[in-house]
């Protein structure tokens, strides 16, 4: 299983008037993850240019548990899924002190061949086969 | 059923290196229109705090189906699915132009009671009186 | 003079803990009226780049007089101060109902050329063209 | 001189359709080291608000020297040039790797009294009496 972590604060910019993380900057949080999962794998923004291809988001859900207040610290993990013929990854927003979780979390994203603007039905081996160097 | 719309233009700070709106920038979008569906109801902010419950947002899921380029007008609709046990929001993003379908999105919130910060399995009649009103 | 406005509404998203609107956001409503003058002279983000031309920000200014708050209405202008050398535009926010002034902002563009990546010590033709059309 | 710095890495959500860092974006990085700051100082938002005071920014300018891109590793310095009447801070970014200076910065926040509501000429001890001690 493919995963990893970061751990993360919560800052003034990100509340709202009620002192919470505004539900809406979450998204900042799953792509900081995302991103350090991609890259761990080798398959990050560049290398997923230069293979062809662009993996937009298609499907984001999020459950909101627990508020994050200021100064918060907290641990977000992301696990691949499925990566068949998708790449669903899984979010999972831990307080850093307690464990307690937070917030969970689920993205989607599919491949786009860049040359034909097509969507692919499989993903793509400049993906599949990063992962099963991996496994 | 209770509805209401929007229509809005995507900004340059809307958008990604890819040249589409940022997947993350679609919470704001979905927000200005429930503002203004939860302003013509009667029951916005400043309502929901002189009523004593705050309404955070508990589930947010998002489908992408066409991306939003620079500068394109879209139409946001929201309309209340459900209100008696919370507040189900479903929004539906279309091209100005054509109609067609780009975005389609829920939230989910619940009433906490702000005296002792619980949760309500029930909607409080402060949000339920104001929908009955206009049914 | 070549000038603009708009007019906008504070929304939930654009305010901080204290419940007014965070300074971080301002950026946002000075793109807007920005993009809209660009857009009346005929020289936005699609023509600069048809011209040859990016033209990122290299100063930005404000001045945050009085807060403004969730629902409250406010008018910005954008006014262009300097265009032979760089692209100065000066900014004022004031309250839609009262007149009252609440902020003061400047930007300053300069003009770089793509095909050489070099900075431009007078703003080329292609702006300075549009705006001798319009005086 | 009353001084701390961060490195912080360019995400993804940081930038525009340009491939850098969006110039309202860096409003955030100012306040994350601002912050650190204000912390090591032992008067931050917490601080503030239990010493009767809030410190809204009345100034904030911004020279965008370099642009920042995806992945690059920046460091921001901040340093306190004055703190009697105001709180002026002075902002530094450099890439992580040459040091290069990428982009200057100040704000300046002023103390209101919650209790009255007025703007202080002077800096209240609650914050000059935590700056004694550090020097």
């Amino acid at each position: 299983m493919v995963s990893t972590e970061i751990t993360l604060t919560a800052q003034f910019y990100d509340l709202d008037p009620m002192g919470v993380v505004w539900h809406g900057n979450y998204a900042r949080f799953l792509e900081q993850v995302r991103c350090q999962l991609l890259d761990n794998i080798g398959y990050n923004y560049a290398e997923m240019q230069a293979s062809g291809y662009i993996w937009p988001i298609v499907d984001m859900q999020m459950k909101f548990i627990r508020p994050i207040r200021f100064h918060q610290k907290f641990v977000i993990s992301a696990t691949i899924l499925e990566s068949a013929n998708r790449l669903k990854i899984e979010y999972i927003i831990r307080d850093h002190a307690s464990g307690e979780v937070l917030t969970k979390a689920t993205t989607t994203q599919v491949a786009v061949e860049v040359s034909t603007n097509e969507l692919c039905l499989e993903s793509p081996t400049a993906l599949t086969d990063k992962l099963k160097d991996l496994s």
